[in-house]
């Protein structure tokens, strides 16, 4: 069985490897061994250094080359990625050819699901007017420049309910907040005690909501969900919190609605395009927290994602089915 | 009755009070009232207007007045405060004279504890690196600027367990994280399963923190209780997060060890001198977030303290033991 990833991955997987599957015989392979001397291989483990600082439309050397080599390989049956998400145009491809994609859903859901929290937090803490009054020097009663709304209380819409929305619905309960969660399935699932509906159902709520958080994955039937008429509807002191993609929101009618102060803020981690452009109008909004599509980045998530390939890797050897396996139109 | 407070609390406290206690006749006076024609006063309510934007160490003008009211009444015999603390010297001095005073803890412990977690989220997600990105318009990708650790699995100390303390104990095992606190009293209450030691064991404890939050109240037996010791034995990654007063903290041994770069970082709502001076290198600490004793600030607080405040005066009235009654040193 030959296996295509970086350096650094293949270094950091001989021994789990050896110790997980220690009867098997594998052949590991860099882009660069397959520029050398050519070669095909079964597997691919897309892993974070190899995307580097990557994003959605400016790609690392590293990560073209790795498309190219896996494009190239006869004999490619499964790929394993580092991210959450597969909306790139080649994972379609590769499955269209009958390549088995698996995303890392699940191992970065903690961690996203903590920083859309923070994101919210900090909105509702008033950070961004405190950290600016920081920056001058100048102590900023709340008193003088306007009382927040406590959390406890207040009505979150969480839209997906995958690792991460259930991890974000979670918290917000301890945090006293109510929520109500849109998916693509009808139904509530069993043991979830909040109001459930499905993405037609979204605008119906929206004027409720002091909270929407954006947890789904990117796909023909999320693309723009949020858009003018959901924005439209939204009272004008909630805000808006993104940590899935930025298709999911029509970005121009999003600035729109904050540049006439009908929306009480946002924080965005993903956008239509990335890196956001040095002269988008969200860099310099007074309540608009941009973070650089790094909700989900820590220290630990590399050796999680090694761990979710080395389990799939047995069962990919017994043609048993895979942890996230995706199915893409 | 006699009730001195502000002209605005008088106002909101008419229809309650009469809807909870209709028999009873109450005569409500302003610091103006008494100082046009003198009078005393058995009750005072010190609602959160009359403290205005006054910090610490500078006291607004309707703070000054309604103190000196205070101090001159013969015939004072209760105090509602509504903070949480009651460190100031005329607290203790109107205490010492006989005066019960009741603070509003637990009125405002939600959103304290809210701002704390929300402290730590932001530092531990990078919130002031990617905020001064953010102003530059830059995109700064965290696998160049320096990966965080993950939260879950992280452990925090948490010194006080009052409704503040508590109320963040219980949000840190929502984010995974381990949690000790530390109190004055000896033995872990009931149904708490985290690990609980005295003041004097904090020291020990130190070097396995990643997170140390003050919640405690400044009395003798805590003031600089963080100082230069316990700062020592803190992990160079450590951070600290200040929601109580100022005084808890040798703020000049933090400074000293945050300029040396041996502590992660911190968040300081609180400071030795309040408002915090426009030439303290706190305010431009890479790793600091200064917010100006704002945690608790919200639109909802000063209806919960005369909610407090009307429920305690049913129980003064019939010589019942009122709710947050405190003892002074």
């Amino acid at each position: 069985m030959r296996i295509l990833s970086s350096a650094a991955s293949i270094a950091a997987l001989a021994d789990p490897i050896r110790r997980f599957l220690p009867e098997a015989q594998f052949e590991f392979l860099t882009p660069a061994d397959i520029a050398d001397r050519g070669g095909d291989f079964e597997v691919a483990l897309l892993s974070r250094d190899i995307a580097g600082t990557s994003a959605s439309d400016v790609l690392s050397e590293s990560l073209v080359e790795f498309y190219a080599a896996m494009r190239a390989s006869q004999t490619l049956r499964w790929v394993q990625l580092y991210s959450a998400g597969a909306d790139r145009a080649v994972y379609r491809e590769l499955y269209h050819q009958g390549v088995t994609i698996t995303t890392a859903a699940g191992t970065t859901a903690t961690e996203v699901a903590h920083s859309a929290i923070a994101g919210m937090l900090a909105l509702a803490r008033r950070f961004p007017l405190l950290m600016q009054a920081q920056r001058d020097r100048r102590w900023a009663s709340l008193h003088r420049e306007g009382l927040p709304q406590g959390l406890a209380g207040s009505h979150a819409l969480v839209v997906g309910f995958g690792p991460i929305g259930k991890a974000i619905c979670g918290l917000l309960e301890a945090f006293g907040v109510k929520v109500s969660c849109a998916r693509r399935t009808v139904g509530a699932p069993d043991g979830a005690d909040f109001e459930f509906l499905t993405y037609d159902g979204i605008n119906a709520v929206v004027p409720r909501m002091d909270w929407i958080f954006i947890a789904c994955p990117l796909t023909p039937l999320t693309r723009k969900l949020v858009g003018k008429q959901v924005l439209g509807n939204m009272k004008p002191s909630a805000a808006i919190i993104n940590v899935a993609r930025g298709g999911v929101i029509d970005q121009d009618a999003l600035i729109e609605r904050l540049l006439e102060g009908r929306l009480g803020g946002a924080f965005l981690d993903v956008f239509e395009v990335e890196p956001l452009p040095a002269d988008s109008p969200l860099w310099s909004m007074p309540n608009v927290m941009v973070t650089p599509h790094s909700a989900s980045h820590t220290l630990e998530n590399a050796g999680r994602v090694r761990e979710l390939f080395v389990q799939n890797l047995g069962r990919f050897m017994l043609s048993l089915p895979m942890e996230n396996e995706i199915r893409l139109s």
